[in-house]
């Protein structure tokens, strides 16, 4: 909707008001042009030529800026088309918002003078107009593809998605914060870290050949400085990115991803925690739905037709909850054979998970309650099965799998104490140990991969096409 | 202010409403409970003990859970008192608001109940209760000093702050991009970058030695990863981890900091990324005064009592510009002798640009126009002074210097290919250039340095006590 102060807010958004060279134009937005109403008056237009026709009388263009999917239909004299204003091209265009007398649009935007800023070698720019390039090609060209309208639809829900997920936090009274990228934790999984190191040179002797002293990694995870500051804070909650120099070439990982991770003191309940993904995931994705509709029909129209349905349903109703012992009991019934055979104490597989979203009506599935040996040394022993199960959850979606993990902490220092010396750990992990001392409350938390929360709302196969730049084994572009 | 639905709102926040062990109780935060103007009934409070002061007839607690620097009173039977009540110790509060007959506070809480959920000894706990701690002290114990009011005061500011940034950009249109932490660019001043590697295994024979096939390092910039972006959106921004391995030990410099970063086409003046820093700086600063006043409060009354008045003068005023050549010229006629001689041609020091905010009357000051030889590749020549002085823009500000740098880029396809092949990067940089040949735009942007904006306006002197976890050379804790 164009509403009557629409000039001003467009005279505001672009910082050089009125145009210096025209003072008597107003610069609009393509998506602010489209969506005009009221017509302007005079204005100019910038974006990217999407496509040109050229008929006897009529000079038909589409310009794009990013703005939105729809284009803006630019009406011109045959005598403004030169060969530099081709599928690419960068122009500016002066003219007047009439009526369109097209159902397709509102308004279009009757050239007066239309003005290639910068051209576009057809020949050698690797997309063409109107053609729909498979995703596995466009992911060669990390620098040009967002130019494509699936790339760019993509990376507009993804910064929704970003701000939904700030949003629903700051509401409920988190407190944000930037949890370290490099970290000297090194004690999990040290296979998958990646190592932060200045350079190749060789210390000179008696010189410490760390930069920091120790040595240090990239972040696998926020949580345990979270848990720092849910010491604090009650409810805090980062977003940022976590790294795992894992090589895996599936399409589910990437060795830079993002993670939304929230921790919460005072609970007791595993219920608490698993309240909060659900209202999470369903914050985000009804303002995504809401503020993206076009983008997100892209995709449920041309990449995943199944998806729009099965969000629809997601949002309707309650997340199912089930235990890990009725889920290995579901799998073991299960018709079809897997891979690995389901087994009490066993991992479950990506094969298991989608089994049981399957089973459950292909609906978001919470899993609790997992093997105390499975599961990492922060994790609550459950009081009904001591070192038997702990108050872990996994949250499955649809065509994903895991999408989000949790539990609650162990906030017993006797309990904490005990386990880290049978692993060695309690030395390194004395501050981690000292919360348990001073102040202690129950408390837990979850981690949500960002990447793969698109993936799910928008039903992309690869995760390597949700992300801006990916990085993955063998490949960083740029 | 206490609103009508505020248990409803309460009763939301935490996500196990009502309390499980006492149905007719709603939790409250510490900083609803303060609020409170209608009396809520029985309520919960959890929290850490800030106080605690026993007399003959009644115990006074005050209790704190981050929701705000104030804390609630407690008021109790000295009965309740125990030995585990001590500062420091988490407590959960059951009991009626009511109203306060202290001047100092609205209401209070009548405790009912006081339940020690987390003790703390106090021996071993090294802050102590109504001290105020040396800053150099509290950086000791990161995983704690966050329990301090400085330090959760800064905190909550900090996340106000991140919030009023992704608001101001979202409110103008612009399309947030998560640009990439790892990076294959490397020819930026190698000296200052970390090396991302994966472990210390020397590779087989004919093995590729590195997890990307290429050297990979955190970036420094994610500058022209948005400038990829910004020609498909036209208006974009980051707000992410930046690195620098410099050997530095100063006030002002972090090997891991946060930089907002924003790019925008088609713009052909300086003028329209100065006044995007202007209004970024201006709006966000609004925001959080606004927002977190007892906080900012706190330093502006202990920490740096002459920043208050210079922010109201910063907010209200426009900003001095003045170009490069005229600020040698001020420096040359300065009164006072520098260090570093100024000289044109020279990069300006830490002391030059104190001096200038200085001499401009301690407002913030844009200096325009810089020399050619002294900025990196990208920045764009000044027409009317080729070679000479480029279209670069810095933000120094009081107490602080240079808080932003921005510039319009080279976007002339000949004059960029010749610049790159000049320093041998035309090769490394053909992506960068192919931006130039598809649809190029005349554009620009800037990065500001989050944490020095925090000093900036809280006055605080050191940068590692304005971000969680600070890392610089020989330290990594946690």
């Amino acid at each position: 909707m164009f509403r009557a102060h629409c000039l001003l807010v467009a005279l505001r958004r672009c910082s050089s008001a009125p145009c210096p060279r025209h003072p008597q134009v107003a610069r609009l937005s393509v998506q602010e042009a489209q969506e005009a109403q009221e017509l302007a008056g005079d204005v100019k237009v910038q974006g990217w030529v999407r496509s040109v026709r050229s008929h006897k009388e009529v000079l038909f263009l589409h310009i794009n800026d990013g703005s939105s999917l729809a284009n803006l239909q630019v009406v011109g004299d045959p005598t403004m088309e030169n060969r530099d204003l081709t599928f690419g091209s960068a122009v500016e265009v002066q003219g007047k918002l009439i009526r369109s007398l097209h159902k397709k649009q509102n308004v279009e935007l009757k050239a007066e003078n239309i003005r290639v800023i910068g051209p576009c070698d057809n020949l050698k720019f690797p997309f063409k107009t109107r053609e729909r390039h498979p995703l596995e090609y466009t992911r060669q060209f990390p620098h040009l593809r967002c130019r494509t309208n699936i790339l760019s639809s993509l990376l507009r829900v993804r910064s929704e998605a970003t701000a939904a997920i700030h949003s629903f936090f700051k509401d409920n009274g988190y407190v944000h914060i930037h949890t370290p990228i490099i970290t000297s934790n090194d004690c999990e999984g040290a296979g998958e870290l990646f190592q932060v190191r200045t350079s190749d040179k060789v210390p000179e002797p008696g010189e410490n050949p760390h930069f920091f002293n120790v040595p240090a990694f990239l972040t696998v995870s926020g949580q345990l400085h979270l848990e720092v500051m849910a010491g604090a804070f009650t409810q805090v909650f980062t977003f940022g990115p976590t790294f795992r120099a894992e090589n895996s070439q599936s399409r589910r990982h990437l060795a830079e991803f993002y993670m939304v991770e929230a921790e919460i003191s005072f609970t007791e309940s595993l219920q608490d925690i698993i309240q909060v993904m659900e209202d999470l995931f369903k914050a985000a994705t009804s303002v995504v739905l809401s503020k993206c509709p076009q983008d997100v029909e892209l995709f449920h129209k041309y990449v995943s037709p199944a998806q729009k349905g099965r969000l629809e349903q997601m949002l309707k109703n309650k997340f199912i909850i089930i235990s890990y012992t009725e889920a290995v009991e579901i799998l073991k019934q299960a018709p079809q054979t897997f891979v690995f055979q389901p087994e009490w104490g066993c991992d479950l597989q990506t094969e298991h998970e989608k089994y049981l979203v399957k089973h459950c009506g292909e609906v978001p599935v919470f899993v609790i309650n997992y093997p105390y040996d499975l599961k990492p040394f922060y994790m609550r022993d459950n009081e009904d099965e001591p070192q038997r199960t702990v108050a872990a959850v996994d949250l499955l979606v649809p065509g994903i799998g895991e999408l989000c993990g949790g539990s609650l902490r162990e906030e017993r220092l006797p309990f904490l104490q005990s386990r880290l010396e049978r692993l060695g750990l309690a030395h390194a992990y004395q501050w981690y140990l000292d919360l348990r001392q001073f102040g202690s409350t129950p408390h837990g938390g979850f981690g949500m991969g960002f990447e793969r929360y698109l993936q799910c709302v928008l039903g992309m196969e690869n995760i390597k096409d949700v992300i801006p730049f990916p990085r993955f084994p063998h490949s960083c572009l740029l």
